[in-house]
């Protein structure tokens, strides 16, 4: 299977992404390892599993190589959690030269890139997603971080890798579930921004859930390419790059009321998506086929299409507490078109409230 | 009491510092504050003396204004009450506009920088420095963070303030020895680069040592301007930064054996200079009579003049778990003459020995 590299261009910090299937380690994970020592962040579902691959290819070039494996789960991204990190870097005496790689998915990722961050204020980073959901989405961008019990990625930094490795092995052994989450991010790229890449994901969703190694590297592809230009022009979010929350304003309301851990990420931000389509409807942006579509390539992708029994005003709360408020006015990613989002203010809150009580959107007639 | 300013040059994140006694706040502190919501952040000790002229300035002048007093001392410089600001922002719905204004010294000031840069990835950073330590060392160079129980510093991020108040009538609440602790940076900055501010310093030190504002104010500028010079051409410290650690290796091992908190940092460096300066000698870089002047400059600063009762091969230890480590080899910043530091790794080991088994630097015949 080819290799290709996406070159993420962000000046003095620009990174490769290589994505293909069982990645030569000497090749493209040695050369960005600076200095001796290497702390591998990992947990303990995925550790067991490709953990020695990468310890013993870094044992054989010399490396100093520690680990830390955490508890699995987005409930363990905490302040305290990302304190086992710094422990174990402290314990092993690490000094500022060394490498924080992370192996796992987008918890893992997120406090290894902010322990590398953080780390005597600053360490090399490299990253190894082995979820879709990371590949598409964490390794692009630079957002790292911990959860605080009041709201999700309240505390991080922005930290580029080195280098991030998307290798197709690794989803093999990804639950089914979690495969679909990662397609909804997929998804979101097409939605917001391309789409042909709709169509194309249209014709090949059925490969895709069958785990299709190169379909699936097009699919990361696509999706880190269409995110990469975003995050060029906007590293530190304070345009452009908000479209990339599509669905995730409504998406962090559900995975706030169900607790975090219920739903996966990409579960609530596929119904998100669907009820920012619902939302864009009832503005006329969009057509009522149009959502029937969302909701249907959702559903291809065996992605969650009805809302929690949320009531509207409990739910509209919820959002309140994102911190996608700015000076108390909440701002949405909605659709303009198919392939077209547009960051906004500008909806009724009556249409908002119409959605919100929408469970079914999609389905009935708007 | 002439205000003067002195400009922080780094590109977009440049900022001013304002030195003076008495400044106002409405000229000098509110045109920085960005958004409607502020947290000061405090302690215990500061809170009830200043706080509420903070307070109720911008209170009047419209802002919602939130409180995280924090217990002194340097002891509570950990993730844990890290958090504490975190709960604080959190619970009182702080969005991503607002602004952290730190009304304390270097612990205050290092805590709720790191929070600012870390709370929904950056924040806004006021800072008011509330002993001369913090007005002449964490005001320049954005350096924040917390320690960890292993090591000083060891967790944190660069983060530049919007603007620095270094108010002179703050330090009249100041007890004798934090006083004394500050002046240990502000000689260091003669010691590693400018003769003629050590000659200054020596003609004036009876009036800074009275608390005389104008003289401190100068000693301020001074210090801030040449620190600013360093940090402008090395921001995050690659190379010549590393100067500003004169006595920092030798000063974070004393303070590491006799604990955090026991001595004040300014104390341990106080020596720890004397030492650099000892070892200097040893190399033949300066007279013995050059240790004699800083010991001398030290002691008329009622700064303490001799090494704690360590054994040297345990000094070394608690010296090798300094960060300046780089690939295990020790690297020291030592003076080259009086007024010019150097960063080497080219010292003897056996010299560095006897520096580090003579307990009265500057007394002995070397």
């Amino acid at each position: 299977m080819t290799v290709q590299t996406l070159h993420v261009a962000l000046n003095e910090r620009s990174y490769p992404i290589y994505i293909g299937g069982d990645l030569s380690l000497a090749e493209y994970l040695l050369p960005h390892i600076a200095g001796h020592q290497v702390m591998i962040v990992s947990n303990t579902v995925v550790a067991p599993l490709y953990l020695a691959r990468y310890r013993d290819v870094l044992n054989e070039a010399g490396k100093t190589v520690a680990e830390c494996i955490l508890p699995d789960g987005e409930s363990y991204k905490t302040l305290e959690s990302l304190n086992l990190i710094f422990d174990a870097l402290m314990s092993n005496r690490f000094n500022r030269d060394c490498t924080i790689l992370a192996l796992g998915g987008g918890v893992v990722g997120d406090m290894a890139g902010f322990a590398a961050a953080s780390f005597q204020r600053g360490v090399h980073f490299v990253q190894v997603p082995t979820t879709l959901l990371s590949q598409v989405d964490s390794s692009v961008g630079g957002k790292t971080g911990v959860n605080h019990p009041l709201g999700k990625n309240m505390i991080g930094a922005f930290k580029q890798p080195k280098a991030v490795l998307a290798d197709m092995m690794l989803l093999g052994s990804l639950p089914d579930r979690e495969l679909s989450a990662g397609l909804a991010e997929v998804i979101k790229y097409a939605l917001i921004g391309d789409e042909d890449f709709l169509v194309w994901l249209e014709t090949h969703m059925t490969e895709l859930v069958a785990r299709n190694p190169a379909k699936l590297a097009e699919a990361v592809y696509r999706s880190c390419a269409h995110k990469a230009r975003i995050v060029a022009a906007d590293e530190h979010e304070m345009g452009e790059r908000a479209l990339l929350n599509l669905g995730h304003t409504f998406g962090h309301a559900i995975e706030s009321y169900m607790g975090y851990g219920q739903w996966l990420h990409g579960e609530a931000v596929a119904v998100g998506m669907l009820m920012a389509a619902d939302l864009s409807a009832r503005l006329g942006w969009i057509k009522a086929h149009d959502v029937v579509r969302v909701r249907n390539i959702l559903r291809d992708a065996n992605l969650p299409v009805n809302v929690p029994d949320i009531a509207p005003d409990d739910f509209l709360t919820l959002m309140g507490q994102d911190k996608k408020v700015l000076e108390g006015r909440l701002r949405l990613v909605l659709l303009k078109r198919i392939g077209e989002g547009v960051i906004t203010r500008e909806f009724d809150l009556q249409l908002l409230m119409q959605t919100l009580g929408n469970k079914t959107p999609g389905v009935e007639v708007i």
